[in-house]
């Protein structure tokens, strides 16, 4: 089996663990949980996380050149065994927007801009998570409750930044470092999606003028067309005159 | 009737309900009314409501599909059912900017960036009216004047973000929200236009440039032509010369 | 005497006299003088603003529908009649980039980058200056030194906005929203100069790519050419023949 | 020798003096060193100051016009005399970006992305580094720690601007205007990537379109030539009819 069939065949149920994984690790970070809840969903979120393993080291047996694979997909490993990333797991869930897309058969431009919104308000959602993950234990952090750590994501993730909330730990500075530069690619993607609209519609007049330009090419061409007809006419008369002869 | 013909017949009476549900909305939140003031203002607030909840239910009974219509339309009832959303009935004087541009005949781009900086001066200032809204009777706020919201607003849109001043309800960020996205839109949209303005005149001289390598294809066919008249000629010379023979 | 000849000989001393006039306003804004020195200051300014009057009137009479020109141009009136206005006279210096820059003749992307820079750089000296004028002696305010007015409006042409100052008053926040409007702009410029460049460099791509495709074009007519050439020749033996014959 | 000749025989020695001057910088900034390890690695600094000093003496003398390129280069002049400005020598780095990328041979857009993205994360270091540097010792100063100057390096050159940490010194806050500026050209160059992609993908497009418009003129052309052929055929046979008789 390649790496390739294996994806298609653990595309969905990754997708769902992956989900399963969000709600637990959303309820987990989000609810006051005592000892006994807390328990029960990491046993969840651990059961997802076998799953991820699973996947991992098929993949790598998998792989054409293990060694070579090993060390490309060096942070898949990172993800997977240091507890401070498991919140980038939740990056699988952006194979489903791929999913879900597949079935849309859109322009290219609406395409992009469906998927990088879309990937917009999963990062804010999962950016916000994982900041409160982080922070919301930290001694004198200022993001304890969900509701300041999404309203601070949708500001850093639009570049304003009000500064009323702001990590203090060295995760959830990361996590801000990762939203911010979403942010630049969020505006990128917008203002060039509208550019490139607008530069289309001058570009369709472009191929107007085109058009235009070589109408009187295509006449020279159809004049010269029914002046060979008019001639090979008047030769065929003139072979018909010249056997009469 | 059908929805088109109704929607032409009452655009201007409701934009003209929402400019006056905006005056009246910016006295009521702006300035510091006594208790019959106010209520004579709700009066004048609940009718241009009316105004808009009859529009609400003729759209749906002249609906080709009123189940259909009733569901992808769900957040009009929202805005007219819930007092919170009560700032989103100004959305309508959005239609005004269309209605105005559609007197005037400008170029695509023109147009687009007239309409967006329209409506970004229109969002600011409703933006600051929601915010001051939700957030000048809300302990601890610190937008409590209208002068301020309107700087807030301000710093908001253009993604500045000082942090002198940011909302604290709900409400307040949720319009915090609508007015950091727009900002980005309307960033994306002025960028956009003068890039599209740029590669206009890029691609004017590359359509001179397409004009110029097309010019020895058409002294070519010239020469063609006139050789074909040439040799037309000598045939029929040629032809006379046979009958003469 | 028509208005633009008027304007073109007027437009140096009035570059010359907006130049006095901000060096002169740096001084008392900038230095803490005694009530003699910023008297002598304000003896320079006047001079300075019965210029600006001067050239105002002159445009007035010599306009050819002075009552339609005075209403286009009631901005002008209020710049020079409030004293709240004043730093918007400095708005002059900028048609002192447009005379430098037409002793250069660059391309045209050249040319308004350089000018939206210059804009940019004079604008944020500018607004600084304003902002410390409004804010200095108001109470409260944060921004009471030039240099960190002009690291304020640094921060806010950028829109960055660390917030560690920002305007109270109305007209310094008048002149931060001006600020922030153009910061938009210079990143607009910014960003499509470097769109367009890259678009230029496609287009010249895809040019090249036309040019390619109409080669088996112009084979094909190159050689019809030489088969018409070679029919000719035939038909004139034909009728050397037929001649002879 | 030529000033060309002498660049590329100390290109990498040069690199290797900045790369010397990055961890001998970083070291001595970040760390708490006794006064033995700091005179240590100012004696190493100060050797890959004379490198830098030979570099520009030699250019100097190899100089066409010495008076000349001495007033041209007044800045590099500056960088190696002030110790303010001594941060500035690591842009020699930017030249190993280059080094690196003739190396590969990528698209023109790719290698613009990498170049300016390498760019960003090494001027987010220096930037730190600089700012540490001249804001550790001063008194009430909010950036004392390493971590904290690399955390607000990447505020600010996102443009998002917390107000957590900022300079207060005249060296720290040029630092974080060059990070500033460099965010708007990050910025810019990201979206103008992003747009001139999608203007290519349309452009194609628009190449498929004219190809299209073209069939008819060729299809025009090919019928021309058979009949040319065609005609070409019955005066060959005209031809030996003539013969014949």
């Amino acid at each position: 089996m390649t790496q390739e069939r294996w994806k298609n065949i653990v595309e969905w149920p990754l997708v769902c663990a992956a989900l399963v994984f969000l709600v637990a690790y959303s309820v987990q970070v989000i609810a006051n949980l005592n000892d006994t809840q807390s328990a029960s969903l990491d046993v969840v979120i651990g059961i997802t996380w076998i799953a991820f393993v699973a996947d991992y080291i098929m993949m790598l047996l998998l792989a054409r050149s293990r060694l070579r694979w090993f060390f490309t997909n060096i942070h898949e490993l990172a993800i997977l065994a240091l507890p401070m990333l498991r919140p980038l797991r939740l990056l699988r869930l952006v194979t489903l927007i791929r999913v879900l897309h597949r079935t849309a058969g859109n322009a290219l431009r609406g395409r992009i801009v469906t998927y990088v919104l879309s990937a917009a308000v999963l990062l804010t959602y999962c950016g916000a998570l994982a900041v409160l993950d982080a922070e919301e234990n930290a001694p004198g952090a200022n993001i304890v409750m969900f509701w300041d750590a999404l309203w601070w994501a949708l500001t850093t993730i639009t570049t304003v930044g009000y500064g009323d909330h702001y990590p203090i730990t060295a995760t959830g500075r990361v996590v801000a470092g990762a939203l911010m530069i979403s942010g630049i690619g969020v505006l990128g993607v917008v203002t060039a999606s509208v550019a490139s609209w607008l530069v289309e519609h001058v570009s369709a007049e472009a191929a107007a003028a085109i058009e235009t330009q070589e109408e009187p090419l295509r006449a020279e061409i159809r004049s010269l067309t029914a002046q060979i007809e008019n001639l090979s006419a008047k030769i065929e008369s003139l072979a018909e005159q010249g056997s009469v002869n």
